[in-house]
């Protein structure tokens, strides 16, 4: 089984084949995390409710809380109007941040001037 | 003038100098788009208070709204743990995305299983 071909064709991939997913808290809306699906990886994600990414630095599979068991339940996923961009609506389990922040974009606010 | 060398020493590209940027609404939460940001795009993105991107496809600057008059005011501009993803917080005007949806995930849901 592999990713729905009637989703493949509507996908527009950068050239080594990699969508970017945005990862938000479903009741919240806070915005989690950006990380990375090849079309296996959303292939795995839509068919097992668990959020799955490509690695890009260990060129694996990643199962979000494998490790950390902070896991993402995933609750809804909507491709955008170009086919580029996936966004993933889910229940984090804890801190969705390697560093044990809730989200990944907690710690470095940029001024506005 | 040009972007802050400690936020510019900070950020991570892409091979062809890139940083996504998630848009969200400040208020309601929704995540409203996806696009790209040079380190030039961040500057006057920081220093205008109106988001500015690159287009990828026409390969020049952009300042939403200009054409459209769906201008995104920026409230706040965070940077991600690992300096690779922007998250705006904007407030926009009308439809952030061009098929006049006011968001670009709006159309297609892809079915969970």
């Amino acid at each position: 089984m592999s990713l729905d071909p009637k989703v493949a064709s509507r996908l527009k991939r950068t050239p080594d084949g990699l969508v970017p997913a945005i990862v938000q808290q479903y009741d919240t809306g806070e915005v989690l995390m950006l990380a990375w699906m090849d079309d296996e990886a959303l292939h795995r994600t839509l068919t097992t409710g668990r959020a799955t990414y490509w690695s890009r630095s260990r060129s694996a599979y990643w199962v979000k809380g494998d490790t950390s068991g902070h896991v993402q339940h995933v609750k809804s996923v909507a491709l955008d109007c170009d086919g580029d961009t996936v966004l993933l609506k889910v229940d984090q389990v804890g801190a969705a941040c390697h560093t044990g922040d809730r989200t990944c974009f907690d710690a470095d606010q940029l001024p506005l001037s």
